[in-house]
């Protein structure tokens, strides 16, 4: 359970090294011609990210009295998911990165074949957590946590979303395409994180839908806040390079709503979010920490 | 059921019709800007290969009763896997190749950004299959097919022979190093396919296991005539470049064996396959089949 004294810094950090901790142990190096793959994996997955996708797992399922070990495991096996679509995204065939949370890319890092394997590598880590006995008894649960992962990282999300985002480089998309694309490409896998955070509690498709509703309202708010942070910020805060959308002329919620609106709106989201846990009493009190930090963060 | 009746080369033209029918489906274009994304994904899925993994997972299934519209669609889902390797495998920081299965591979026909999604769509799509209530309404068949494919994939198999093949660029293995590389860049999915057929006919893991050796057979028996067919063959047949391994100055079993010796290895291990399949009937006679065709094909 999550503890009902942690405030949010302390949850963050507190499942900043539970994450870490849980990578460590999945992710030995083994003494053959692998290890350079296993190296490549920890160096992108230890140690770097602000973990948002476990702390929604586990905060979900905090509410629902599941037992930390397992909602931790849940969360990095959405980690794993997020981190193979950073290691692709970042590619000198996708965006061409140098830096992701402060040191160089994977591909930079090592070569880009073992990037790429390494993508690969954790995007099947995270159905081989989800596989596993030690999720759930429960055989129910574990199949509706891979149904949910997978739709969120395939087509219909994050896969979708990054196509829809390279498209955007040659034509301008208006704001309910650049909605779409932001819902597809991170919005997905945040509502995934709450979904599988409640589907480990066991509670119905019905019951998960505020939920739902929560998440997508934080997901969209995360992303209006990146875009403002990507307007306004500091590169060597990020650790990444900033306002490549603006020089690749695509539009963004600050390039289609201005700085003033997008601040509103990303306010507005975060109100109607915590509202979809009107609900719920102050277990639910990380969830709303967690939506008013989206539009709070400096990176 | 697999028909008694169908002979190996009907078999192996029924499945591939069976699974380009699938992907279809399971693949709609969209009117979207993800539209790009699905032609690279049908373009890479339908319509080439032999189809040996769906066929293995079919004739194993339908020994056991299994609805043939179930274990198709299993075999979709490791064919999935089987195509997102290939088009990442041909990318240019990997094997750089132009022509597989005689066309353009993936990247020359679309891009780099596209083949790298739509591998990774593609890796997504074999965990929705699974994950889907018409492959099973056992939730412990589903969850168990899960953990086969993610093992067969990840790092304990696909991803991980992959490494050690780029490795194999740098040093040079000895047999049972080429023996391991195999058993998992090629030999745990195909594994799987048997292993996946077994599991969804409710066969036990202690009854699966003489299944899992026939397999293990079958997948080096293959290799090394693939291997053999790589230094004998006719690039045109083959629809790839050959005698790559050769330039690049890595060990395959026919270099590490010679021709002779590695065809007679190859025959050895196919009779040994089939002895494994010795409680089984003439319900098994078209795993026997596909364990003479890996070496007595031309491709």
């Amino acid at each position: 359970m999550v503890h009902a004294t942690d405030t949010l810094p302390a949850a963050l950090e507190r499942i900043a090294q539970e994450v870490d901790c849980c990578f460590d142990a999945l992710l030995p190096i083994p003494s053959d011609p692998r290890r350079q793959l296993v190296e490549a994996m920890r160096y992108a997955a230890i140690g770097g990210g602000k973990r948002m996708r476990p702390l929604l797992c586990v905060a979900t399922a905090g509410m629902f009295d599941v037992h930390r070990d397992v909602s931790v495991k849940v969360g990095c096996a959405l980690e794993s998911i997020h981190v193979y679509s950073l290691i692709h995204d970042d590619l000198p065939c996708m965006d061409d990165d140098e830096l992701r949370h402060g040191k160089l890319t994977t591909h930079r890092a090592f070569d880009e074949a073992t990037a790429v394997l390494a993508g690969d590598a954790l995007h099947a880590l995270a159905f081989e957590i989800l596989g596993s006995h030690d999720i759930s008894d429960d055989p129910v649960t574990r199949s509706d946590l891979v149904s949910a992962l997978a739709r969120a990282s395939g087509l219909a999300g994050m896969a979708g979303g990054q196509m829809m985002d390279i498209a955007a480089e040659h034509q301008i998309f208006d704001l309910p395409t650049v909605t779409r694309l932001q819902q597809l490409k991170t919005g997905a896998l945040l509502t995934a994180s709450v979904e599988m955070g409640a589907i480990l509690g066991r509670v119905s498709s019905e019951a998960r839908k505020p939920l739902r509703m929560y998440a997508r309202d934080v997901g969209l708010a995360f992303q209006i806040a990146d875009d403002l942070l990507d307007h306004e910020g500091d590169e060597h805060l990020a650790g990444k390079a900033l306002r490549k959308d603006a020089l690749a002329g695509k539009a963004t919620f600050v390039s289609l709503l201005g700085p003033a609106r997008a601040r509103d709106q990303a306010q507005a989201l975060v109100e109607q979010a915590i509202a979809h846990l009107a609900d719920h009493g102050p277990e639910a009190d990380l969830l709303r920490d967690v939506a008013r930090f989206t539009i709070a963060r400096k990176k």
